[in-house]
């Protein structure tokens, strides 16, 4: 039977029991479509497969690579591109229920295009990103609609306060920017108010789904927020030189995200990556061939790097998912 | 025929004419066996393979996969894995003539368990990464020898300082690098002395072939070096929205290596990356639909996110090479 010191190095592991219990404190608080997963967090068709065995069917998508991926894994009961996307070409031929976000005439025109039924207005709550002003939420909709489109509600993604350490400033801030939310929901209509995120998903009093998708594998800044969620995929290397004060493993800059920068570990203190290769100086002292866990700093670019992540029970390895959902 | 404008965004972009020119201006600097281009620093055959057309017929690889796909693609003359490796199991199988770093005992009895036949010892010259101690190179290449393999010589990368602006100092401290090499070649002996990269390829007064692999498609860190070198591959987005202050296009951090800090664009300031958006103030103004080159803060890890570059004649694509040594 396969352990992780029979694995490759660099290589990305999934403790499953982790994951289900990540899995578990979510669909307790936010039970079934009161949750619409986000699968670029992970990319990992097998990964949303257990999110829906938890009791969630609809998901979010942020490339149309991942909506493909997701319809023909058969998951595609209702999917939400929560993205602006002028490229549809691709959308119309999905084995799903798609609905896509509109934020401009354009990507209403694209949509419209593309062959695409149902779309949510997207609203801008405040993170400089994509969404149409709060005042222009109604006209969208109604030339939607005059254009034969479903629009099923709004979407607005506070993703400028999701990292908010302080919970009372972070509830403050979320109320603001779903005020903004709810008067354009007032003037587009539909059932749907899309909204939130891993760093929301527990105080955000608007929304009819959270969007949320870190909580699955989570990320090492969305530890400080004080949820029920624990890192549930590290990097796993092989210590391939040693020297009287540091040592070096067998993986860096692309096998990480590196935005958040350097990654941890509790083998010791972490110098600098390269691109195959990450110095530190270990604590206690390693030997060439020990092996060492490395978290890194920001979990979806991380798993993007990834053909697959090996999923492992203690030190068993029980099975290995494709990161199938990579590329556009 | 297809242009730039229909390709799908995120994209890769190679300017065929300003690769021709790289690789012309180190072919003319370094001609034949004096470069051992790296191909880490794009991962893609069919450019390395016009890095033989240039001349260079023996190459570096940061590992084993990146071996595999060279010898796979008929580019196995004189593969160098310039780097530690302790599971060489793969390496045995290859149809190539294949040379291994080592640094120490354990790598050393790797390369003959792998049934590799021909090492470098990688000597530390001052990067605090793998290289085992000038002092004690001449030791591993005796036990080498006792083992029955073949010592072809050294390798020592001064990656510490190639990025060091100024010219006189850069020289200076390359020379001190290059002295301790020479100290440990004298007690390896072997025909070879590999050493230098992009930042350093012509003021290494030691090394008898230079590993680098960055001035193909450059970096904007480089670029400070005054070398004859330029960029020549961008990232190519589409603007999905526009507001007031900033406009946001289709790609981020899933298609840009990071640890440079964020990308620079001529279309504005680049304000912040997200996983699949740039938000940016353009500079002038831009409409939703229009398209803007990208230039990654740093091409390695920026290549290894993406499945496939295409090759740009002026704005005509003649070509589609895939990235096929990700992975490992």
């Amino acid at each position: 039977m396969a352990t992780i010191h029979d694995l490759p190095t660099p290589s990305l592991i999934l403790d499953a029991a982790l994951l289900e219990q990540n899995l578990a404190a979510m669909a307790k608080a936010l039970p079934g479509e009161r949750l619409r997963p986000h699968v670029k967090a992970h990319k990992c068709s097998e990964l949303a497969r257990r999110q829906r065995d938890a009791g969630h069917a609809n998901f979010c998508c942020a490339t149309v690579r991942e909506m493909e991926v997701m319809a023909e894994a058969g998951l595609g009961e209702d999917l939400l591109l929560a993205n602006e996307v002028l490229d549809t070409r691709r959308l119309a031929a999905l084995d799903a229920r798609v609905t896509v976000a509109i934020d401009s005439d354009e990507t209403l025109d694209a949509a419209v295009s593309g062959g695409v039924r149902e779309v949510l207005v997207d609203v801008n709550v405040g993170l400089p990103r994509c969404g149409c002003s709060p005042e222009d939420a109604g006209r969208l909709a109604d030339r939607a609609r005059k254009q034969g489109l479903e629009v099923r509600g709004v979407m607005g993604y506070e993703g400028h306060i999701v990292g908010i350490a302080d919970r009372a400033e972070r509830e403050r801030r979320c109320a603001e920017s779903m005020e903004l939310l709810k008067r354009a929901h007032a003037d587009v209509g539909g059932d749907v108010i899309s909204a939130g995120g891993t760093g929301t998903y527990d105080c955000n009093p608007i929304a009819t789904e959270i969007q949320a998708g870190s909580y699955a594998l989570m990320d090492t800044a969305y530890r400080e927020l004080g949820h029920p969620f624990v890192q549930a995929v590290w990097l796993w290397l092989t210590v391939i030189s040693v020297s009287d004060a540091y040592a070096v493993a067998d993986g860096g800059l692309k096998s990480l995200g590196m935005d958040h920068g350097n990654p941890t570990t509790e083998a010791g203190k972490v110098w600098f990556c390269s691109d195959e290769h990450l110095t530190f100086a270990p604590e206690p002292k390693l030997a060439v061939g020990d092996r060492i866990r490395v978290i890194p700093a920001h979990i979806d670019p991380t798993l993007a790097y990834h053909e697959r992540v090996y999923v492992v029970e203690g030190e068993e390895v029980v099975d290995e998912w494709p990161i199938d959902m990579r590329g556009w």
